[in-house]
């Protein structure tokens, strides 16, 4: 599986012309095991090549995907994988006629990530969550299946909580500095943004407060069990390009000693590692030990965006331990996430 | 006290060159009350008119002290009130000096302000604790007095813990994002902040976490019974100008009804106000309905930049209710602060 | 004319719920002559109070209009006076159909500025211009009339310009540095604008090559003969949210010295300095001596933002001088302009 | 020369702690000629493992420098080719110490920019300049030499011109938009620089009207005789961390046909691209059509950097073209320009 050489999987693009398509392209782009094939987009842009539509990132458009003429988003044409970057104003019905009509569709809208029966897939931490599939196929009578990834801002929450699971945390706080690229394009307008802070995100704090438990809960009897833990989130919007920096306090049921706390998130690894999947960071957190890290401008690019990046671990006279964590919300956080769950789909023989 | 006409207390002003300092002017320029008549700077600047220094505010120099020369910091013709601007690695002894030299010294710098003989005055919370100033003076064998303001970021957080104090606060969680005028200049490198966030700034979360616990105190017998309540924070600087964003948590002793709470902050109010002090708010706090404010860029400026803006009440899973609250920085978390507390003092009858 | 207690001229605003018609309500809240009472904007906002739509500018909504029930943008209730803050692709018609029905309609749009029989109006350089009202209304069989401001960032290189006219401008280059804020609202995407800089804004050049060219023509026989000047401009976008910065140079058809272009920018002045009129800054022009100024931040809003800002005059190896200026493209670019623009018809009396 | 496996030159580097000077480190690692062996720095750095030292950069600092001991800034142990991040105030007589101590001194540094005998190199445009080190060495009486790189914002505009010259210019305006990135670290005070402009760098216009008249010039009986065209500058700070954006405009003495002026930017190239030296871009200038590039967040990361971006060519109605140049200031305008200078003495057997 997955040397060079290995013939391909077909895959397609679910809202391919949007920023979050755009980023899947970006993703996709000489992977060893998927090659894009086919582009799905609304009928506004149907019929048109590829290149003929406005790119709005800043590696240019890679040149497979390129002379691709984009099709409307029905079933069909499209290969057996699709990833959706749809909005999430349409990937609810849009997704579910793709599984309908058979076709695995690993996605990054928000519309499925809460039903029972589909994987909220991280896959470092909940890999086992894959076997929702079956259930939810015999459920819904599809031969595809929906597969979802978290909420930018969740993945890196919740790596952070996976790594300390073992000491079991019971209360969880955070808040967010995000990014704009989150909000898509043109989404947040620069008179709202420059020089200020917009101290709310629409339905951000709910994801953060719901998603992480579902992602670190237990699947026993086909079912997840939320983790118990209580999380509070803040969320806010800052002049800040790529990459989320988010301010988390921990209790635990029994305080653990700091440098096993440190330990952990230097030790945490999961399937994506044993599986060497090609996306996968050779490991999920990389502590920083230097007193102002990490930052989104310094640290965001690094580990091709996929590693969650961790710092200023130190007690928190409220909780047991606070510290900082920050990741790349448009690759770890949506599309890279996607990609690394589908790759994990295929290691396991799922495809 | 205060009608137009009053003879005006003649005031001096330490380290006048500074950020500060220069706030300080602006925040006197047509005072009432005080009139800037002395100005104090390290040897550096001594001799040279005022307006032929540096002048790095958008208000441009108020020209009643452009012709004043600027002297060196040491007692002897400042008048006795005088206000400190002083850089902590110089204000502990200066101000010392002043004190000692039978000035009364108002000041924004924080090596005094934990000392148990201090005020760490906000008007409108614990205008009792000037009361420890007599009791400075036996201690210290001073003619003079040192009273301080709290840091910027603890200004506002400590307004918005004293509106709903009644309901006996035991847990606070804040998280800051603050401007970069609160660092001075040249201060933050723009290298270092621009499209970016800086989750650390040097010493500011333990001033956060122990500072509102001593305003927030009891006077009993002579000292400051610290507020029993916890407070963990977390601090970060972002790209704004001014105007620092707290994320707030709190726990109380009994879970107030979120109608009580909103009532407590609108109702706020203290000495300040019962004295029309000068540059007292008509309210110290504005509560913001819209779903998306305080914003700095959008309420920084309004009610002269004294009042503290606060909005986003809503229920908290982890505490009991978290909010947002704003406040500017050089303003009531500096300049404003420290001329509010010498008002206070006039009103009093303290100088 | 225009002491206090004189009935003030009721007037209308189209376009009122856009980011120039806030601006126009902002500048005409407490306006000492002209008062508020009919709003104008598209059929989705008619029938709305005024207080219930988005208000977007950190200065509150004045009181006077917040009652105002929006109506759609037709003659018939309004005041023979409105002021247009249309969209260019609205507002040819509408205006026109506004000057029609008898109003006068002082319009910041584009669409009518380059009409032959309308003037393109800078008070204090061309108000003889406003002779053309009377040849547009025989021609176009009006009983109303339209007159018009320039382009923001045509308003102060004009400006600066016309200080300047006594030398005989023959070529002029302008690289201009251009607000977000002059795009409207939501205008700039963030993602397009945060650490970026857009060379292109699309048809400004050519606004700025051929308005300053009306202005500062010759109204000769009944018709403005365009100034022979050569203007070459070079237009970018720019994190800045106010605030047009022009860097200019100059030739002239024989050379002045460098005394006496600072001399004409000092002196300057225009019909609405003799007049008074209450918009009209007390020199329309600033010039600043500091080697890095003006800035659209320590600048943009003093003199109310009607002043335009110069400083770094030259000398230009390759015109004759070169020099920087600056001026708040919502106020003295857009409805500041307009207004100061019917003060000049109503001191005329012309209203 | 040049193949893989080919022995490397050492090389030291001058100023090695200061923002250039890690600039040429990060260029420098895995370099298929040079290998940094020796770091040169100011007294207070010597004696201290290069890992030990503030490393700003969002490029992790490369291994095999990381274990250098800083030596202080004097002949003795460096190898014979020596790069110089020198800071301007010390540059001049330490890069004259080691010229004359036998180094080959390939300069960043803007002091011996303008002597006669020192080539003003841009490879593409005066290879042949190098044969001034002859006359340098023997004027001097050194056995080493010095070579410069022109200032940052000049090396993109004279790029532009060289691949114009054929069509004779003889008048050249230019106004920039430059990165904060250029005037290194801490640099621009982030209060200046935030939602502003800064329409002054000290020293910037005059280097842009002198220094591409050099290095268009023609060498001629040993000398370098400048080009005569004019050029007039004006320049700017802008809010950008990476990139300077260039508005132009040239006249030529004979006005070329449009697209004969694209085809010689998409035809320009020099020696680097013949020799195909490491650094050198395949085309040093790249041409984009669409009507609102290069903007630097889209553009200055390509071509490694080392490119110049060209667009939005058009006719100027007060000279024959204008059109918009971008380069990334620390590396094809530093760091970068240094090391291709290298490359070409390497490749011509000068070192």
């Amino acid at each position: 599986m997955g040397s060079a050489g290995t013939p391909k999987f077909e895959v397609g693009v679910l809202g391919a012309t949007g920023m979050v398509g755009q980023q899947f392209i970006v993703q996709l782009a000489r992977h060893p095991w998927f090659r894009v094939t086919w582009l799905g987009a609304s009928q506004r842009s149907e019929g048109h090549k590829y290149r003929d539509l406005t790119w709005r990132l800043p590696t240019p458009m890679p040149e497979d995907v390129a002379d691709l003429t984009v099709e409307h988003s029905v079933p069909g044409h499209a290969p057996r994988l699709v990833f959706s970057a749809l909005d999430a104003s349409v990937a609810g019905e849009i997704e579910q006629a793709f599984a309908e009509a058979g076709h695995i569709v690993v996605s990054n809208a928000r519309n499925h990530r809460m039903d029972p029966l589909v994987p909220l897939l991280v896959p470092e931490i909940n890999a086992d969550h894959l076997k929702l599939v079956v259930a939810q196929q015999q459920a819904k009578g599809w031969t595809g299946a929906i597969v979802t990834n978290p909420n930018c801002s969740t993945v890196f929450l919740s790596i952070a909580l996976a790594a300390l699971r073992q000491f079991n945390p019971t209360a969880v706080s955070v808040t967010t500095l995000q990014a704009v690229s989150g909000a898509g394009y043109p989404g947040v307008a620069s008179l709202d943004i420059l020089g200020n802070v917009v101290p709310f995100i629409s339905g951000e704090e709910e994801k953060l407060e719901s998603e992480p438990r579902k992602i670190l809960g237990t699947l026993r009897n086909g079912q997840v069990e939320s983790h118990p833990m209580v999380v509070s989130a803040q969320t806010t919007r800052v002049a800040v390009a790529n990459g989320h920096t988010e301010m988390i306090g921990v209790r635990f049921e029994k305080t653990p000693a700091q440098e096993d706390v440190l330990r952990a998130f230097g030790s945490f690894c999961g399937r994506p590692q044993q599986h060497r999947l090609p996306t996968a960071p050779p490991k999920p957190i990389i502590y920083l030990t230097e007193s102002n890290r990490p930052q989104p401008k310094l640290d965001v690019e690094r580990e091709g965006g996929m590693a969650v990046f961790i710092g200023r671990l130190r007690p928190c006279p409220l909780l047991d331990y606070k510290f900082v964590a920050l990741g790349h919300n448009t690759v770890r956080g949506a599309a890279g996430a996607a990609v690394l769950n589908a790759e994990l789909m295929a290691a396991e023989g799922m495809l």
